[in-house]
């Protein structure tokens, strides 16, 4: 048995969503169809997290596991030459047999983008939210404080709106950035795991928040409020990346340790 | 009679191109199409190059006349509201009567993009080319010498090769330099004019120099022998943006002039 560790970008605008789902092309699927050839065996891929339908991926991690072993670099070329380019395998190795993408995961990092221009360039259109209003960003910088730390994300899920909150909705926060950038604005978020829709739906609240639609005061009682109702609509997919997912060291080949 | 002048930027991905043809879907159409109902006559729009299909642009001049004065604001939102997403208005204002963006065009500004990574990322894939073999850069930097200045470009022409070489086949190239970007580098072409597909005729010797191929003693006797065949083959389009047109002071308004 041989477990192989990838690490992954899309464009996920044309995908229905990492998770294989009936009707719709998903990246999973794409990759699961490319690689179990190449291994001589029906492979099951799993990924860190199960990105939505268009969100995009700078640093999507999953793992599978075959029977025989194969050479990493040979796999890399052929993975990469069997998938259609908005969908790129940026590494693979040999890990531990044990890991997990996803239940080994301790912590990934989202970035939201926030075009503030009248005018969005065409080349950021996919991979970003317009917002066509004034915003006070110190407001919107003062208003992050209150996601970090450990909080119950209830209502910020929509995993409990669907009645399939069997999940913990306790999560950390380590950080919640505002960062300027080209045209705008990106909000960054390293967290110890993320509940269904969570940054879509509190990157919603905050710019109700900085265009002075709802207060940094409404903050607190939409935490206490365990209802996804109580908080304003999620952000559409486009403006989001899974940038990065960390693994504790021991779940990491000896080369990756620091 | 009023005359504007439009700064666009596009993602000419889908496009065939600036100029209207048959059967293919022009910049020029889509503008012309939601500009005309606006002003309540037929417009021609006339653009400072005709840019290929596949080729970008984030900084293309064009510009029309019209009988009745419009509001520039008003045109600005609603030219924008008419147009797809790849295809942006920057800015509109009014000009003289006698500005015209092709033939009052002093300088025009173009970049070509070269990703040198392993993988090309799903996010700029569209918009370099992928060279996968290694270059040498530094002997890319000294080749690019030999093409500033004034010179006859009818070997890097693809307009002479159709046998429709009407045209002054010299031209004079500011410069021409090699900028280090994220994933690879950028060669920024500023010159007076540019024939039909020269960037990309050019590019294509460079790269072929650069790894190995060709050598800088090729470069003068391809100049000298006036003939598209000595030169090697062109790039494709999409690494290629039109970046900026410039006109001298009279052309333009007093609010441009410095």
């Amino acid at each position: 048995m041989t477990t192989y560790k990838l690490v992954l970008a899309y464009d996920g605008t044309r995908f229905a969503g990492w998770q294989i789902q009936p009707n719709a092309t998903a990246i999973q699927e794409i990759l699961e169809e490319a690689i179990s050839p190449l291994v001589h065996e029906k492979i099951r891929l799993i990924g860190a997290g199960r990105t939505d339908s268009g969100v995009h991926a700078l640093g999507q991690v999953a793992h599978f596991t075959v029977e025989k072993e194969c050479d990493p670099t040979m796999l890399f070329r052929a993975i990469n030459a069997r998938i259609p380019y908005d969908i790129r395998l940026l590494s693979i190795e040999k890990v531990h047999d044990t890991f997990h993408a996803q239940k080994d995961a301790r912590a990934k990092i989202y970035h939201y983008h926030l075009a503030l221009e009248p005018v969005v360039s065409p080349f950021t259109r996919l991979y970003c939210l317009h917002v066509p209003y004034a915003l006070d960003l110190e407001l919107l910088r003062q208003a992050c404080r209150f996601f970090v730390g450990t909080h119950d994300f209830t209502s910020f899920s929509c995993e409990c709106e669907k009645g399939a909150c069997r999940r913990n909705p306790v999560r950390t926060l380590y950080r919640l950035d505002l960062v300027p950038e080209e045209g705008g604005v990106r909000l960054e978020f390293e967290g110890s795991g993320f509940l269904y829709k969570m940054v879509r739906n509190i990157v919603g609240l905050l710019i109700e928040i900085a265009r002075g639609k709802m207060s940094i005061h409404d903050i607190e009682p939409i935490f206490a409020a365990r209802d996804r109702k109580a908080a304003p609509r999620n952000v559409p997919a486009k403006g989001l990346f899974l940038v990065r997912v960390m693994y504790p060291e021991e779940a990491l080949p000896e080369n990756e340790k620091s």
